[in-house]
């Protein structure tokens, strides 16, 4: 393998460097080949290098910046008066050939907006979408799904990409051979939905290139009936925020029932390992990160409450997608997509 | 309290009459000052009736139907054709004001077209939406959601109206006072959202007489920050089945921990009744019934799986609608909010 250089926006999420910076020294630890650029406060980034033995360490190599992006400040306030952020920094080093990729932990909006502007989208990609993977039922597979909130409303074409997009996601990524794509839709027959869903339905169906096994409703997003499933991003953002919901009440409850007595307490001790793991991957941008595709550049977006784990995740899922190759493969299947389509 | 008749559709559902009408003797058994219509075919009736020592009772009335709606059928083919089925009598029966309510497991798309057509909506109702409670992590409170999929888009005035109706639901239903009313958003600031998600929440703001207390995000529908969660029926229809499919993932997830050895299969004896109740609560339309609010008439839709049970609790559901006046209070609501709009 190569040698590889990737950008990180250590400031970023809620607990910054404190996580950001331990998941770094993670990471090169975990991957000989893998190059560093810590982008944030010299002095803060150095203190951490130092506290834990990896001052000097060659791979790690600082980019000093004086801004940080809030974490609830506005996308176009950061993307105007924050040219000198740790998490535009980052994105900079990709725009300029200096880094394969950047993660961040910081502000979404913000961090879309100025990934956006900055990298630009892809030839014929009209959109970036945010994409993430889920769990199935099936312990061996899981579920791409996009757009996860990077854009309000989609049309019929614009889910069309996202559906060529997921399936370079799904091939690439996952190694899924014809990965299957579905529309997420409010029934599974061809009458159900908007008459942009039917349209994007049409338009996959008739691209030979791409598996497109029709609607699926929200219950089998789990089911393992896709590999991708496709829908606009405030539909993606409340059902994989739903998800985050339903996962955290079922657990309280379940915690709650191990309260209730000393034998409980020993039943959850047991249980409890399985749990975590299983609501974990409910939470999947804090597990997995998400990236944004379609730009002219890899982004990975992790999330704001990570942990040095979910962050060292995130950066191992934008190595992977340096490595296949991801906005390269979108760039061809997009050309040859667009031939494609009726 | 005043006697009530109620039509039901005993036909509807995977398991038509095997269940409906046990639960229907159930209802009458359960509250004395209840009547039922039971519509669907009368040999069946007769039969079932009779195994269950109820053949003759004074509260149980049959209308005889000739024809049957399939779970599968076509709305439109269900409403042209299909005039002397139980689904369509029991409506009928609601119309001529023989009954003040009609329950049916049918098929969901053929019931709301039909009752739509038949009941026509209030007085300023430009859409009847479909409404059901979620619980929440306050055992003592629970939410409403609308619309849960009788429309497929809402603008800004049917988000508006929704709110006014859901509100009603909640102080009538539930006795909440002074109900707090959210939109289901992609984040909770006021830039985020669609246009006439914006439009829909200044709408809301200016009433004097809602209680709305902004934008809410999927994760926080189960975190009883709102009574009344507003929404299209595109994305609550697939929030809901969402939280379906995320109860079902993790009960089966759960159910194999205990499925280990045996001392694992000890444990998940002790937890499966609490588990068994909590996940049947995140399935809302299966456990509670959902109701179509909006008409000139009360409908309330069981689920096309539900049990005995189910089906009681959806009779149920029916007779505190009638008792509270939904709609009459519903047609007051919309009056006055229609007057306070800006």
């Amino acid at each position: 393998m190569n040698s590889l250089t990737i950008a990180l926006d250590v400031m970023g999420g809620d607990k910054g460097p404190l996580i950001t910076i331990p998941a770094a020294i993670m990471a090169v630890n975990h991957l000989p080949s893998l190059s560093l650029i810590l982008c944030g406060d010299q002095h803060t980034i150095q203190d951490i290098l130092h506290k834990n033995n990896a001052l000097n360490h060659p791979r790690l190599s600082i980019c000093h910046t004086t801004q940080v992006v809030a974490m609830d400040e506005k996308p176009s306030t950061a993307m105007r008066s924050k040219k000198d952020s740790s998490l535009r920094k980052a994105i900079d080093f990709v725009e300029q050939g200096k880094a394969s990729a950047c993660v961040s932990a910081g502000n979404t909006g913000a961090l879309f907006a100025t990934a956006h502007f900055v990298l630009k989208t892809l030839p014929g990609v009209e959109r970036p979408a945010l994409i993430s993977s889920l769990p199935t039922r099936d312990k061996d597979n899981h579920v791409f799904m996009l757009d996860l909130g990077a854009n309000v409303f989609c049309d019929a074409d614009i889910l069309y990409q996202f559906g060529l997009m997921g399936a370079v996601m799904a091939e690439q990524v996952d190694g899924v051979c014809k990965p299957r794509i579905a529309l997420l839709n409010m029934g599974e027959e061809d009458i159900k939905g908007s008459d942009h869903i039917k349209l994007a339905a049409s338009q996959l169906a008739q691209n030979p290139d791409i598996n497109y096994v029709g609607f699926i409703e929200g219950n089998d997003i789990f089911n393992n009936k896709a590999d991708v499933i496709v829908c606009d991003g405030f539909v993606g953002n409340v059902a994989l925020k739903t998800c985050e919901g339903v996962a955290t009440l079922v657990y309280e409850k379940v915690k709650s029932v191990f309260e209730k007595n000393v034998f409980a307490k020993i039943l959850g001790q047991f249980l409890a390992p399985t749990l975590k793991k299983l609501f974990k991957s409910l939470n999947p941008d804090q597990y997995n990160g998400a990236s944004l595709i379609g730009l002219r550049g890899i982004v990975v977006k992790s999330h704001g409450n990570a942990n040095k784990k979910a962050f060292f995740t995130a950066i191992m899922e934008a190595v992977k997608e340096v490595e296949r190759q991801v906005p390269e493969k979108i760039k061809d299947s997009l050309e040859q997509g667009l031939i494609q389509r009726p």
